[in-house]
């Protein structure tokens, strides 16, 4: 578990270099400050580069914001392949809370939830970072129907969907104390919807029917 | 659809009238302004009462505002009774759908989970919230596992949770437009899991084995 805080303060160039340094330094001081406390005075000082730089490449605060996440969050959740549906969906589940409850995530995921969170560039952000983890975790899903393990027509999306939901819904809404592994209860659902042939691309399309 | 917007700017005495009328106001200046620019005067001009009306019966800003929240929440979901344990899921999820996306659900939703939603009182509402719905929804289960369409260890608090988590998931988090309709997938996903046995009280405190 990596802080932001470990951001060098010292002086770095332009270029890519720079960017990273701005990019941590959003994250950082969205983790110490919160999102409405976040200046681009303040990510600049502690990137250690001047603020005309930020703005040469970040047009606004939120734009800064917005795409120090989405960065963040291309990296969060690797694609597991364990050679088991059970134990590559555990993998995920556990690399998803890890990534919401470790600080950084719980700063970003507090400011794309806060009053930012209605901004359009924060629910772009949002979707992309949706549509980023959906795409790693189609590999489970094929490898999964490629082993029998699920029904042909299982769609990636409502998997990764039915996994996230527990998770985010434990995390951020019920914060019910009886739930104890977050996680492991994510799987159960997911494993039992996605056997019983809940979670298909023809369900999807047709959903009226409310058969499970 | 009942607008909130409809509360009386007369004046109304002390004790319970005006205590509903400054409820009603406070959602309603949460609808119109959020939660950033609610203001005691406002709520007061709004519900036709005196200032020191409202600071009587509730200390500070906040404590209104949950007020008038759990309030809301009390009744925005029945239980169903429609014989059989699918259309009372349905009944159950396309309730919470209507509940969060009518204008006074939104406001207070946005509220829940904005910055004042890390306020103690605001997370100790929303327990209290899921709490009083669990404990509306149990009857559901208890007549379903009579009917013998659920395992008798089936626990309305995993069921109504893996009910609600998807449709706060969808409406809240990922937003994604692919999904047609939020109930109907809530309510396969938990037919499913629930049939399968995931979501029993045994399965709760037995986390750890993964099988689902």
């Amino acid at each position: 578990m990596e802080s932001a805080s470990s951001t060098p303060a010292r002086p770095v160039g332009r270029g890519r270099k720079a960017q990273a340094a701005v990019r941590a330094a959003t994250l950082a001081e969205l983790l110490d400050r919160g999102y409405a406390e976040l200046t681009v005075e303040g990510v600049a000082q502690r990137a250690g580069v001047h603020k005309t730089t930020v703005y040469r490449r970040w047009k606004t605060r939120e734009s800064l914001v917005v795409d120090a996440l989405a960065e963040h969050f291309t990296t969060d959740i690797p694609t597991p392949d364990t050679g088991a549906l059970e134990s590559d969906l555990r993998a995920l589940a556990q690399a998803l809370v890890q990534s919401m409850t470790d600080p950084v995530g719980k700063a970003v995921q507090t400011a794309m939830l806060s009053d930012a969170g209605r901004l359009p560039e924060v629910a772009e952000a949002r979707r992309r970072v949706f549509a980023d983890r959906i795409r790693r975790a189609e590999p489970v899903v094929v490898r999964a129907v490629e082993r029998g393990e699920l029904p042909a027509e299982t769609d990636p999306a409502e998997l990764f969907g039915t996994l996230a939901a527990p998770v985010y819904f434990h995390l951020l809404i019920s914060a019910d104390p009886a739930v104890e592994d977050t996680a492991e209860r994510a799987v159960r659902i997911t494993l039992a919807a996605a056997r019983a042939g809940a979670l298909t691309r023809s369900r999807h399309s047709a959903a009226d029917d409310g058969e499970a």
